[in-house]
């Protein structure tokens, strides 16, 4: 019996994930926006601005167990756990609720990130290139590979954490960020690393409402890439999940 | 009642919050002063250098909670706290303390920081660009999303310091630190992340006071953005964090 | 007497040793692949990424100790270690399983690395430079020269590893991931810092291996000094173990 | 009563500042020598270098209280502490020990670092810039300032580390790594941050022994400041430990 309720569940994983996708967009934008000062940071920047996203969406998402990422929910429901976090149980509903919650609170998080940085989003000088702050896209574009990519990058992120248990610290939110972090510096080059559908469809939808000068546009026709890629990866991590070693 | 006397608050904040600064100052210092050794360091250095200041500042004034921003101490005021740290009780005489202990220390950090650059800060080819160093500014100027962007960077930070405190670790310091760095990253590209009313107000009035060749004006137009919106981003932190997730 | 199976040893080492390779081929490519987006990362990179590829690998070898490194196996061996993790005993078996699980498991990891950025590896632009992202290489080929530095660097990872325990922390596997970042920034420079005979000999073989577009040869000529310089150190390392200070 | 024998300190000592210098000379030889594959990999590796060589020194003395520093042992000896280590009382004996093993390990690591690096300090492309790597120097000399630079450094160093009791975490030697990572990012500009008299005058006198072609000189004009200047400050943070807040 669900002793955390799902009202909560759906607030907790809403805030947690906007947060993580404000700070997630918010350090693209940084570092490619013309104007903006960490322009040219280069890929350290990005990759522990992606990783410190986490860091902080998990403490926002605490009583949730801070899923934060479709893969996590379903890496978790496959693996066989009994619940999504102390206190919630792996149901239908339960189920439904993350996935709707993560996507909704990816739409927000890009919403904020545009609000934070909204007069550099409608200069001149970055039109057309917008895009690449919410959502992926390959460096070389090849559906089959860059699926693979996205679903070891996946794979990695969420046996990893499937494993955390087996070696207690007492790091907290940090080892799953420097995880991310990880997954960044070595598997984020040819597709910009998704790993987690909501990061990429939800800021992608974001991208399509919002009002932003000269922004082209979302690139639908690669929007399932970074959606399918993630789920494989997350099914074959709660699938070994089984294997013991 | 208190059990930590005042004056030990603001000696411990006053202290804090000069090693904040200090560091803080230094790093823009190090990375934008034309002969330093770290010229051309990079945004990474600055958003390390910055969170790495407040993970010593944090040590230095372990006794007074280390609040070491106007923005923490209204953040927790709005909060309901009953108490700043541990036997400090919120009331208006310790509030009024902590204020102004933070902005004596952002005064004072910053005179260090000028100090141990004094050389550097007089260097004709740096003329002009120092007050860049000491306070902060927009990439474009535009009021209203000026404030826009310091109120967000400064309501994720105080509201995950906020929720510490429901996902415990042992790293202590080091997660306020992260967290700043991570801000920096995702956040500084607009207006350079003062996200604390001292950091900004008080090395402006050390660039005000000190003698520095060339150092051109204050910028005071500006002065009152990285003041308020932090503010107003401190108060929705705080409000925010009487719903219960 | 053995209370965790050889077989789980294997099965732990192979899987940590791919994660740990697929992360660690992965940055070098990431960073030094022409269209990727990670090219020209630099340095800093490099070392974070290979650094957090072991964090990563560790968590995957909970069960057998992570060893990941057939330095770490021989250092153990030299100290007079009685056990290589909790419940396996040390013995010629399972030093034999420890060595080849470490290099099946390199070997698989330097393939998924490929998977992942295998469009990048058939770029006609990177031809001839894909054996650097897979194998190391000295700076300038001096084969005394490159052995002492191996055996340098290999003795700090191994030797500091032995103290672990007489320094207690709660930071688990983050401690030997800092090590690697650190011993990468200061002791990479002229080889490249392989520091484990497994994570370059399997690269090397799968580089030999893989259908790679204009991959050039494997340079089996160097390829025994990241096998014996490591293997110097780890002696060295396990030797002065013996030494109590 | 000295629980562990001052030959114990001795040789914990020297180890802990051998690794601590090999780390340290090593990266700065890494980023500056032309064909190390570190070149050019800026100050974000020349702290972290330094941070994590501290990281591993600190492991490597454990037994000894890891001064690795002689600011530290003068630090320490101001503060009015009982022991330098557990089991190891301050006397005029222990200090004098601490502070020998300092030096000669700083000049034993020096060594280890040129032996890594050999061929690449004999390169004729480095020529005369070879010191640089050893020992420090100031941007734009002028003694007061250097003088201030370097105490207001090791001011904060010592002090910081001081407090480490008053915040208990569990994070071990990366609390000093850390710090030390944030001093090198913002104070280390003027003079490049020896804040520890061993670590300059030790690999120094290694540069003056050691058989590098085109060396040029030692600079002996300049390495009293690196002395004297951390000195200052270790009495200041000595001195200032006393005020309780």
């Amino acid at each position: 019996m669900d002793t955390v309720g799902l009202g909560t569940v759906f607030g907790s994983e809403v805030l947690g994930t906007a947060i993580l996708i404000l700070l997630g967009v918010g350090v693209v934008a940084n570092v490619s926006l013309p104007k903006s000062f960490g322009n040219g940071g280069g890929w350290i920047v990005i990759i522990f601005g992606w990783g410190l996203a986490v860091f902080a969406g998990v403490y926002a998402a605490a009583s949730s167990g801070a899923h934060l990422n479709p893969a996590v929910t379903i890496g978790l429901l496959v693996s066989g756990a009994d619940q999504y976090a102390p206190g919630v149980d792996v149901s239908v509903a339960s189920t439904l609720v993350y996935l709707a919650a993560e996507l909704i609170g990816a739409i927000l998080g890009a919403v904020l990130a545009w609000a934070a940085y909204r007069a550099h989003y409608d200069d001149p000088e970055a039109a057309g290139t917008q895009l690449g702050t919410f959502s992926t896209g390959p460096a070389i574009k090849s559906t089959a590979d860059n699926l693979v990519t996205e679903a070891i990058g996946t794979f990695v992120l969420i046996y990893i954490i499937l494993r955390f248990g087996d070696t207690p610290t007492e790091i907290g939110p940090l080892a799953v960020a420097l995880l991310v972090v990880g997954i960044g510096a070595s598997l984020g080059g040819p597709t910009g690393y998704a790993i987690n559908p909501a990061r990429d469809l939800g800021p992608r939808i974001a991208h399509a409402i919002l009002p932003i000068k000269g922004k082209g546009d979302s690139n639908w026709g690669y929007a399932w890439v970074p959606v399918v890629g993630p789920l494989i990866g997350a099914v074959l991590a709660g699938g070994l999940s089984h294997v013991s070693f």
